[in-house]
Formats: C-alpha cells, structure tokens, sequence
C-alpha cells in the first residue's frame, strides 16, 4: 500500500476541537449546498417569504424568540458530559467520527425517512450498504440481510422476534403440510437426518436447525399446487398469528403434551434489556435461563453444556441462545467458537437445536481488527501490532470475533464503538429468508417494495419510519473509516491500548492506605475495580464508599462539568446474577464470599476507554498518571469529608 | 395580547430556504459555542491534535477522503425528495421548523443519551418537559407521565405492552392476595361496584377498569406486612415473568376455564403497525378484531358496541381498544367521545372494562387548535377563524379531539405534525403508575434513579440508548411555537386550509373527459381522490392508470426532483379493510361492489396537505391550481404514453 497509515487524530473534533476549522467548513458546505438545491427547485415559483416579510413584527418576534430560546439552550447544553475528552471514561460514550457528524447534518436537512424508498430513494441504499458493511466485516454469507435500528435494545428484540418466528415455523409446517396433504416433507434435524414432517413429533419439530426450518418453508411453498393458498395456509397456521396463549391450547391438543415454554439461554452478564425483551415479546422473563459465567466474566461453556443436556433429559425446548461479545459491565467476550461447538455437540448427542445470536452491540466493531485492508482475515500477530508493547488481544478473544460468523444473528450498534452518534443501532441476519417471517404489508407506503425486492427495509422491520441521517451517517463514517484492522481497528486497538495502559497503572498500586484491585485484563476497552481502606469494617460500607467517588467523578445536574477533574462511573456486581465470578477479586479485597452475600454484591468502579489519546496523549497531560493522582485525591476527600457516607 | 400574531414564514428554512442567513447564522452560533466549550474544559491539558499533526501524509489523507466523500454524499442527497416544497403533497413531510434544526445540531455535537440522566443531566429534563408539554394540550391530569420514542410503532407498542401488563394485574394480585392471606382486598370493578379480590372470578377480574388495577395493586402492598416481600409475590405472578404460554396453562389450572385469548379492538383503518406490535407482542394477530368505519372513514360506534355486547356474551376479554385520531391514509379523526361513552355503557351494561389509547401519532398536534393561548379551552368558533372561509374543524372532530384527555395512553408523533426531524415519537400514559409494571433495574446505568425518581426514563421503557438530541429538537420547537391556538394550531390550521381548497378544486372538476372524485372533506389535511376515464372498461385499468399516475408524480432512484412538477402518493382502499367505506366513492366513479370485490380494492392519488403556503401563495404560484393543471397533464400523458398501463 503506497496509502500513508491513518492518522487517529484526523478522525474527531478532538479534545480541544482542535478540528473545529475543518469541521466548519464541512457544515457549511453541505448547509449552502442544501441551500441551493432548494432554490433550483421551480425557481419559477418565486420566493414564499419576501425580504419585507422578515420586517414584519410577527416575523420578527418569531426569530427573536428562537435566537433568545437557542442562547439558552445552548447555556443549559454546557452542563453536559465531556464525552469528548480523554478524561471521561465512564460510560461509552466518546467523541463522534468528523464524517458522521457530516453525514448527519447534511442529511438532517433533507429528512428522509428509510421507512420506505419513496421518502428516501437515497438512504435507503445507504442504510443497506452500511448494514452489508458490517456483515462482511463479521463474515456472514453474501445471503445475509441487515438493516440499522434505533438502537441495541431493538436490535436484540428483533432478533429473538425472528428466533421465535423461526423456531415456530416447522410446527406451522407441520399443520399446513397435514392440511394441503404434504406429511411427506422433508426436514432436516439436528443430527444431520431427514425425515418426513408428518412423522415428527413437537419436540422434533421445536428442534430444527434455523436453516433447515427455512429450506422447509420453501419446500412446501414449492410442492404446493396452489402458492398463494399454501402461503395463507402456512401464515393461519404460525405463532405470530394464532398467539401465545391459543398457540398453547393447540399445542396440547394436536401433540398431547405441549412441552415446557421454551426457554431463553443467556450468559449472567447479559444486557438488562433480555429481560425487558422476554417480557415485552411474552416469553416471559421466567423463561431466561442464566448460565454461570467464569473469573473473566465469560460464559462458561461447560455449565453451558450440562445445562442443554438437563434441558434436552427435561424436554424443555431452548427459543435461542445469546453469546455477548464485548459485556456491558467489563468488556468480556463470550467464547462463541466454542458456544457454537457446544451447540454442534447437543445437536449430535441430544438432538437439541436452536439459534445462536450475537449480543456484539458494544463489541461488534472490533471484528474489524481480524481484517486486512483487502478484506481477507489477518494473522494474530498483524492485530497484536497495534496494540504493542499489551498482548492485545487475546487468543481467545480472538477466536471468538472470528466465530461470530458461524452465528444467526447479530446484533452491532453503529452508535456505541462505531463513534457515531445516537441513534443507531444494528443487527444482522445470516439468512435474508427470515424476513418474509415478520413481514407487514401496508398499501399506503410499500408500494412495489413488497414482499420480493431487496431495497425494502420497512416491512420487515419493527419501527416504522426512520432517520435516513442514521443511515447516511455510519455510511460516511464506514468510507472514511474503513472495517478493517487498517481502519476503524486502528481505533479500537487505541482504545484497547489505553484501557490496558490504564489497567497496568491502576493494578501497580501506590495508593496506600487504599488498595485498589482491578478485575482480570479486559477482553476489550473496561476497567473495573474495587477499592479498600483499612477503616472499612464491612463491604457495605466499601460498597457505599465506591458509590461516593463516583458521585464525585461525575456530572449531574447542578454540578458544572469544570468541577470534575475525571468521568468514571461504578456498577455493582450482584451475587445474584455474578455467583462465584467476583470471589478473586473480594478475596484480593479482603472479603468473604459471605460478605458478598450479605451485601448483595460488591461495587467496583468502572472506566471504559473509548479516547484514542488516554494512553497516547500528545498533550502536556499524561492520563493515566493523571487519572491515578485524581482517584487519589478524592479517595481522601470522600474518606475526610463525608465519613458517613462511607458508614 | 399586545404580542403580534405568529408568522408562519419565520417558522421554516422556507421553500427557496428564504431563511438561509438566519439558520446559517445560528448553527454557526451553536457550532463555535461547543468548539469553546471543549476549549474550556482543562486548558491546561493542552492540544492533542497540534498544527503539525495536520501536515501529516496520513492527516491529510483522511482529511481529503472525508471531504471528497461528503461531497459525493451530497450530490446523491439532491436525488432526495423536496419535502420543503408547496408541490409535495405526499407522504406526512414537509419542511423543519427552524428551531428543530438547531436545536438539533446544537445537542447532536453534545451528543447525550437519554437512557440515563448520568449521560444526559440536561437532555432528560426537557425530554421530560416536551412530554409534559404534551400532556398538557391533551389534557391529562398532573399525575399523567410521557416520553419520546423513535417513532409511533414503538410508541404504540409501549402503550399495548403496558395495556397488557395492566390488564392481567388483577389476575397476579389475586395470586398474591391469595399467597400473601389478603383476599379481602378490595378491588373496583367495570360497574363501579367494588368487591373483595378473593371472590372474583378470571372474567371479572380481566373487567377491572384499568385505574381500578393500580389502586388495588397499592393496596395490596399496602396491606402486606412485607412490603418488600409483597412486590416480589406480585412479581411472580406477572404475565410478564410468567410469559404467555404457561400462564395459560395456569389460568386453565386456577380458574377453570381459562377464557378465550383477550382481544384488541382496532378501526379498519388502523395503521399496519398494529399488526406487527399484536404479532410481537405475542398476542397473535388474530387476535386484532377491525371495527368497521362509516362513510367518513372514522369509527362505527354502533358496531363497535354490538361487538362488545357479543364480547360480553361471549365471555371475550377484551385487552384494549384504539382510538386513532388521523388516519394516515384519509386523516379520519375516530369519535373518541363516542367510544369513551361506549366504553362506559359496556361497562355498565355489560361488567366491560378495557383501556382506550388513542393512536395520534398522525393527528395528536390538531389538538393544540383547542387551546388559547393562557392553556385553557377555546370556543370551536375561535378555532374557526383560523382556516376561514372554510368551516374546519367540523364539530364531531372537535368534540373527538377535546375527549383525548379521557383516553388511558396516546401517541403523538413530533416528527409527523409537529414539524421536527427524524427519529421523535412519543407515547403518555394518564398514570403515572404504570411505569412501575415495565420497570427494569440495571445496575450499571440506572444508579440512583430507579424506581422512585421522577426524574428518570430509562427503567420505564422499551427502548435502550435514545437521542437527547430528539429532546431539544421538540423542546425548542415547542418554546418558539407553543401547542396552542395562537402557536402551533395556526400551523396546523394553515394546513387544513390548504387541504381544503385541494379538495373544493379537485371536487369542482374541469378535468373532462377524466373524471375526479375525491373522498368527503378530510378531517384534517389528507385529500384522497380516484380517477375515471371512459377508456376505463375496468375498475382494474383505473387502479393500473392511477399507480401509472402516481408513479410519474413521485421521486425515485433514477428520476432526480427537478422533473417532477408535484409529488403525490397513493393508496389502495382494500375492500378487506375498507367494507362498505368507499361504496359512494365507486358508485360516484361508476363502479360496482362487484367491480370493488373482484379489483380486491380501489386505488386512489393521496395528497397530504403540510406546507402552509399551499392554500396562500405568497410567491408567483397558485400552487393549487397549478396541481390542477399539472395532474391533468399527467392524466394525458400517461394515457398516451402507455395505454397498456391503464390496460
């Protein structure tokens, strides 16, 4: 490549908008080129508002009321997170792609609303570039199908809306097939066999591999006489239209028993919204089933094997299972190459089938690092580079961003590690099948869209209309910052650097009479850690004084942004939802596991690193060291100042 | 008032962005107040980007490619469609109000998440605001509660999420009353009785007015001696937790006869949406009962009350009923006092009790017409004034607009009638309460704001990480224009207006030997209209002829703007939704219901009236009469052009 190595800083308004001029420029461009569009259009027509309009008192009024409102807006807007700079590390949050800011702004003023291409004949293309970008980063085949969503949490929704769907399906085969007189499709299982549909009972039906329930549907789409019937057959006789409760009903009565209620596997550091999601779809969120995770927070593949097999002795169905790349809480990556192989496993020896998705909302953008520019995976040690003198990542990490290929669905938010701003979330399906199975129709808006084309977003979606600016951009901000390890893996390694850098700092101590202890090296870009001072007699009271510094070490409303030297934030790992997960760490600390009990949990500060500069500053400031001096200091300003709050 | 009347021309850039100097003036204003900003917070850091960094090969390359890039980005938007033009008359777009785009641009630089106050001290806060403010023209009580959403799908389904959680409350406390020995609880029912909850069987306790089931879950937690342990009984015997299948299942074992799966009463015309939220939601869409609608397209209230008598006889709970106010395709506002009081009746007469939304995701701005300007109710006559010489709006759809605030949820898009960007739904709930029946706890983000604190959205809600720039976008814009008759109702009526003098000229004729017909006076601003020709042997070719039309009147990929003369979109009245609704129509154009039934439907050009300088031309064009002209050449041309498509 004769192409000079990016350069970081060229990305971002930076810590000082010390880009400001360029991004200016670009703004006004895009506004004046906006401008001018609108005044080619029927010029003929003249101008709506005169220049004696604007001299009007009810004119004037109007615009005076928006520049005074705006002034005040922009001053409450100054009690805001510094998300720009590399002392914030809280949440993940980060400054924004210069082309995204760009891209938005530019489209902002055009509208258009991906909901149909009759109200964006351009971003709709762009959204399904941006998503068909994402999926060849992952890996997925060319069959994948992807769209951009509001964010994470309907993007994991519509992914287990179309898991159900899917699951469903061959019971809805197995009652058209009887009806239009086909018992005698194939389907293939979970052990590799085929058999006739009409010979199978539900718990065979329930466990269908997700592809070889959709080659069925074609199958009996093909074979039957009439398409169009066999169509309306098959939908009369689906979940989605029957319902849960009814579907229940009928379930017990066609098969005598109808099972348990499928159940939902989800490691026990999965996102909040998995609840909200099994409740919201009518799972039912006793219907999650959490499997242990190990000492770096990743799902533990054996519990998970032994699981399936009570699961497969109980008949009990599995809907799907979640591996997350990246958690939200310490940045962990669930080993999906061998969740994929535990699947393969209880297909062979249980006949167990299910779909495996993807919850890579935070991690999904570091795949990008397993890419060489030219698109081919990249060597181990190539990735490594970037994050010298750390050994990032790992190899196991590494693995299991590779095998986030072998999913069915996966979930990446644009608007976490792809630097672009809210909202703009992903998710991805390896099989474009899925769509017909939650497809609507609506005659006022898809006209020629539906159901074949590949330009359609809307039908198969949950929202309905949507911002093209979204689309267009991730779209901007993917050409100037390309998904491989040569670009946008560049950042992510930067990240991971600084968070590793940071780790280092904080785990080589020196902050005595306080002991600061981390948990394991992060899989990714979040540093959590917990803190000790001999004064404390009980973790509450640890727990209570971690909750102090973070009340410190952040902005909220009525304390100005100046007053605080760093942004971190805290969570508390709960014993029920971490088991044995914490123990090194509250050993380390000096706590018992009974401890751990009494209190609920044990609360640890916890810093994600998403600014390229905390470990490379080319500032006068050194971060890290910075960052360590400020802990310091607050830890005695909390301790000193509010002993009661530390009781 | 010594304040001037509102002038519509300082609302919008403006159909020739006439408003140029000042948009361009404040975001200027916005953008150099961030950059200073960022300057501010630790100068003493220094620059992380410095002057020379930006004389680097690998700077200014990726400098060069952005730039490059959004210059190719902007040549494609200009294929986008000109929504801030009196000559598009499609889909519900049109131009932003001034202060959404700023208010806009100046949050996205900040960039905050409205998912927590920690990342959005600001934004939350008039999240909450604009909600509020809503609330208030709709007329609920102080204890209502509201938020945005990217759009209306996700705010009706929220609204049906909670419906649901509301309705099977009765059912969980029952379990609870029973677990926890208080079976005295005293529990409202549909005919204002009351009776002790251990009594009532399933079918009265799925009748509990929906205010009932709240008062009577705090009761019990009241009553409970563990008001801790009283919430988690209560938990567990949540639809939610349970999930629907098993809780068949259950209420089979518990009642008996677990009663058939509870339905949802929609008018015909309803949005498609809801069949997506039923089939989500697991309801199953066969659940969706559509009440037929009069000639007017709103809601029959007769058959909606025959049906809930045959509900009642039936032993059907019903889970909630719709309400839309502004149909998207004719703007149809249903008789929401009418179906309030067939509420009542039902629940009188029949032991019915059901929540009401009103879906006014399109039509919920209008209500603003009914306000002056100190927030109290106007006369319908000062309503009048504003769209003179027509009588807009008719009594019955003031009188439905008024009733809104009888209705247990509704949603109002801001991005449909509220004149601001995409992504900006919003759902409000008349109680607060039932936030808590969807409350889900995180405990990394939601610190110190979950369950009690007004101040939080995030625990309450589907969605995940939301713009807080959305937030300001619809704060701002309703500080400039107030939602009241004097602010935003003169926009609103402007629109009508110019609807109406679209259709008092399509309906004049003069299109010979083409025949126009339009459907009746809109309610609000849509204007639908079907075409004959007597060519037409079919109603088949005048369905092909109008797509045909439609066509040569929209933006496409591949044909830019400048060769339209005016946008139009269109639908098709399918006679499975519509019944008998459009006869007049067909019998006007010289079709049959015979000719309707076998065409499967009638199609019609669909104009949605949002520009305000449609009906008062203040530049060289009458936009609607140059739309008369433009439309006939269009009919000639297409018949010419291709008879086949009109064969």
């Amino acid at each position: 490549m004769d192409r000079p190595p990016l350069d970081l800083a060229s990305l971002f308004l930076g810590p000082k908008a010390e880009n400001a001029e360029v991004l200016e420029r670009l703004l006004l461009e895009a506004l004046r080129d906006h401008v001018f569009w609108r005044r080619n259009f029927h010029p003929e027509d003249g101008f709506e508002i005169s220049e004696l309009d604007k001299r009007r008192p009810g004119y004037e009024q109007s615009q005076s009321l928006l520049a005074q409102e705006l002034l005040s807006l922009l001053g409450e807007l100054k009690g805001g997170v510094p998300f720009f700079s590399p002392r914030y590390i809280g949440h993940m949050n980060a400054d924004l792609t210069l082309a995204s800011l760009v891209g938005w702004f530019a489209t902002l003023l055009y509208n258009p609303n991906n909901v149909a291409v009759e109200g964006s004949p351009v971003t709709t293309r762009l959204e399904l570039e941006a998503a068909a970008q994402l999926a060849v980063m992952v890996g997925y085949p060319e069959s994948a199908w992807g769209h951009l969503t509001s964010g994470g949490t309907i993007a994991n929704f519509e992914a287990f809306w179309v898991a159900r769907n899917v699951k469903y399906l061959p019971v809805a085969l197995s009652g058209a097939a009887d009806e239009l007189g086909l018992g005698d499709l194939e389907l293939g299982r979970a052990d590799g066999s085929r058999a006739p549909i009409g010979r199978l009972g539900l718990w065979e039906l329930l466990n269908t591999p997700p592809g070889a329930a959709l080659d069925a549907a074609d199958g009996l789409l093909a074979a039957a006489t009439d398409r169009q019937r066999a169509s309306e057959v098959l939908a009369r006789h689906s979940l989605a239209r029957v319902g849960h409760q009814e579907y229940g009903r009928r379930l017990a009565l066609e098969f005598g028993d109808p099972l348990p209620p499928a159940v939902v596997l989800v490691p026990s550091t999965a996102h909040y919204s998995w609840q909200k999601i099994c409740r919201a779809l009518g799972i039912g969120s006793d219907q999650l089933r959490y499997v242990p995770v190990d000492r770096r927070f990743r799902i533990d593949v054996e519990a998970l094997e032994r699981l399936l097999a009570e699961l497969a002795a109980s008949r009990t169905p599995v809907l799907a299972a979640v591996a997350v790349v990246g958690t939200t809480e310490e940045s962990a990556v669930d080993p999906v190459d061998r969740m994929l192989a535990a699947r393969q496993r209880a297909g062979r020896e249980h006949g167990l089938a299910f779909a495996l998705h993807a919850d890579a909302a935070w991690g999904g953008y570091a795949i990008s690092i397993t890419r060489a520019a030219d698109g081919s995976r990249r060597d181990l040690a190539a990735a490594r580079a970037e994050a010298a003198p750390h050994a990032w990542p790992s190899p196991e990490v590494w693995r299991a961003l590779i095998a986030v290929e072998g999913t069915d669905s996966v979930t990446i938010d644009p608007h976490k590690f792809g630097f672009v701003p809210y909202p703009a979330g992903a998710v991805l399906f390896r099989d474009l099948r899925v769509r017909e199975l939650v497809a609507t129709d609506a005659p006022y808006v898809f006209h020629d869209e539906s159901p074949a084309s590949l330009a359609a977003i809307g039908p198969y979606i949950l929202e309905g209309s949507k911002p093209g600016a979204a689309a267009a951009a991730v779209w901007l901000s993917h050409r100037v910052l390309p998904l491989d390890g040569e670009g946008h893996g560049r950042l992510i390694g930067a990240t991971a650097r600084g968070a590793l850098a940071l780790h280092r700092r904080l785990a080589a101590g020196d902050f005595g009479p306080f002991r600061v202890v981390t948990l394991p090296e992060p899989d990714l870009n979040i540093v959590c850690f917990g803190v000790r001072h001999p004064r404390f007699a009980a973790l509450e009271e640890a727990n209570a004084f971690v909750a102090a510094v973070h009340a410190r070490m952040s902005i909220a409303p009525g304390r100005p942004p100046r007053e605080v030297d760093f942004v971190v934030t805290r969570t508390l790992l709960r014993e029920a939802d971490y088991g044995a997960a914490p123990l090194p760490l509250l050993e380390l600390l000096g706590w018992s596991a009974d401890d751990y009990r009494r209190a609920g949990g044990v609360a640890v500060l916890r810093c994600t690193v998403m600014n390229p500069f905390v470990a490379e500053p080319r500032g006068r400031t050194d971060f890290v060291e910075a960052f360590a001096a400020a802990l310091r200091e607050v830890f005695d300003e909390v301790l000193a100042v509010s002993p009661g709050t530390a009781a």
